[in-house]
């Protein structure tokens, strides 16, 4: 894998970078950021993150994560070169209007690199897009390698973050022998795995936990499809955020019938984030795009407004019409 | 490492081995048990490989693992070679004191290979016990280097599937880089990662699902530590048996605040099998050896004949004495 020449000239000429990641960001986010900025710093250049505050409690370990800049007090004026790692529409980044229009009207050089399916939109931009890589993580190290730069213990310890993130901690089918190999050189340049999957996967408060119960004991399954929902009441009841449902879907893959699980998160009363999982061929990315959504063929999701019933039908019927269900 | 020379001029001059493991095994004994055989079988050598019946839905994936005979039908005066595998003491073979017996006395040459701290006994073998290594199944691939023999798709995914079952998939203390570079080794020699760890890990039933619902439901957080209990009437409730909580008590490390975890299953009435599970430096094994069991320091485990409520009492008052709570 080599970056696109234009890109790595860039990093080599530019010298002040604005780092855009998606809203709600997870590893992959934070870590191809942060190693991103890392980079750009040992090759004695400017470059901030900014990205939605506050950072969720399971990325504070991240060396550098303090640096990073709240999205709310952006200026873009002040950059020479904008990076939108890990998405690839500035629509993604966050979910405030005057927010993406400064950065679609951004007026310098502008740089896409991700791994997801390439959004349609007019964001012109240097783009290299890579939906063929299990992290926007992986796609960094290749510039690093590229540019000839050293991967410090901070650079592997955020990209390590990022590849046990998007690969579920190497069960997801995007796991190739590249990707432990590359993995193991992250741990000979610093990165330690237990701790860095403590601090990523194993941070669970104890409201976090009740409201994995509560899910649990909710749970819906239907033939070879399990349907979970957190309700408004629910965070509130255990006082916690979105952001702890975090690997909620992912855990009901556990089950050996289930080859497809839903999660619905009432964000707002009637408004529900769903993320939809498959195992193997399953595509549920056609799903979700059926709804608006997008993303990867075993993970994917969209937004809906909707009561819990009228949403939890709709997704029933779809799958059924995709004979999934 | 290299393995000692008498154990492989052992396995390059004789012709009929024996392989046994410990009690209800694990992915560890099943994988490198059936890599050993497969070795052996590459030396063009006989062995066969004994273990309680019926074999774990989980790791009837294994190839090989329909030629698995069961132990209640052994005769060791089959063999020439006795392999004793991720255990050091016959005792842990069986609970049945005839079979144990039959292995102590046996005529042949012995050979242990285990990476768990030596169990004091007097069992004379060629032993080879290494307790900084993260699984047998490593073992066995240092023999397979060390003899010259290939790492075939069949080896590749028994070791593969002993690694990540002994490293909780790469998140125990114990995965290093080395780890990680050999499991890279294992995948390009044909293992599937997502295959394997969906049928390691993600294999559980809808009753082992509803089992593992009743334990969360029924959690006791004490300060740092996390205990739960899967009774008797559970299991009946849930048409469940002991293997079905494999797993259950590495899942308690999730809670970020919870150091120490504790299962008690009751596996007869009043007769408990307790596993007990640490982060960091804290080691459970001690805890453990007080009450005649014994394992490494973060996942170790003993039985005790009490009722619950006082085998719970005496694991608290003992953790208390150890200021561990």
């Amino acid at each position: 894998m080599i970056p696109p020449a234009e890109i790595i000239e860039t990093l080599k000429k530019e010298d002040n970078f604005l780092i855009l990641t998606h809203s709600t960001p997870d590893g992959d986010a934070f870590g191809s950021a942060l190693a991103l900025k890392s980079l750009i710093n040992q090759l004695d250049k400017k470059a901030e993150v900014y990205t939605e505050h506050p950072i969720p409690v399971q990325y504070q370990f991240l060396p550098g994560v303090n640096d990073i800049k709240n999205l709310a007090e952006l200026n873009v004026e002040d950059f020479n070169v904008l990076v939108l790692l890990d998405c690839n529409n500035p629509s993604r980044v966050n979910s405030d209007k005057e927010i993406i229009e400064r950065i679609k009207n951004f007026a310098g050089i502008r740089i896409v690199i991700d791994h997801h399916i390439e959004d349609k939109n007019d964001f012109n931009a240097l783009r290299w897009i890579s939906p063929e890589e299990p992290a926007t993580g992986i796609m960094i190290y290749y510039l690093i390698k590229a540019l000839g730069c050293k991967i410090n213990q901070s650079i592997a310890t955020a990209l390590y973050t990022a590849l046990i993130v998007d690969t579920g901690n190497f069960q997801f089918d995007n796991t190739s022998d590249r990707v432990l190999a590359i993995a193991s050189e992250f741990v000979r340049a610093g990165a330690r795995p237990s701790y860095i999957y403590q601090q990523s996967f194993e941070s669970w408060s104890t409201n976090r936990f009740r409201l994995f119960i509560k899910m649990l004991n909710n749970i819906d399954i239907i033939s070879s499809t399990a349907i979970a929902c957190v309700r408004k009441r629910d965070f509130e009841e255990t006082s916690t955020v979105e952001s702890d449902t975090e690997r909620f879907v992912e855990f009901l893959r556990i089950l050996k019938d289930v080859n497809i699980s839903a999660l619905f998160r009432e964000v707002e009363e009637g408004f529900f984030k769903v993320s939809l999982r498959s195992k193997g061929n399953l595509d549920v990315s056609m799903i979700a795009r059926e709804f608006g959504g997008g993303g990867h063929k075993n993970a994917s999701g969209y937004r809906i407004r909707a009561s819990y019933e009228e949403a939890r039908i709709k997704l029933i019927e779809k799958l059924k019409s995709y004979k999934m269900l």
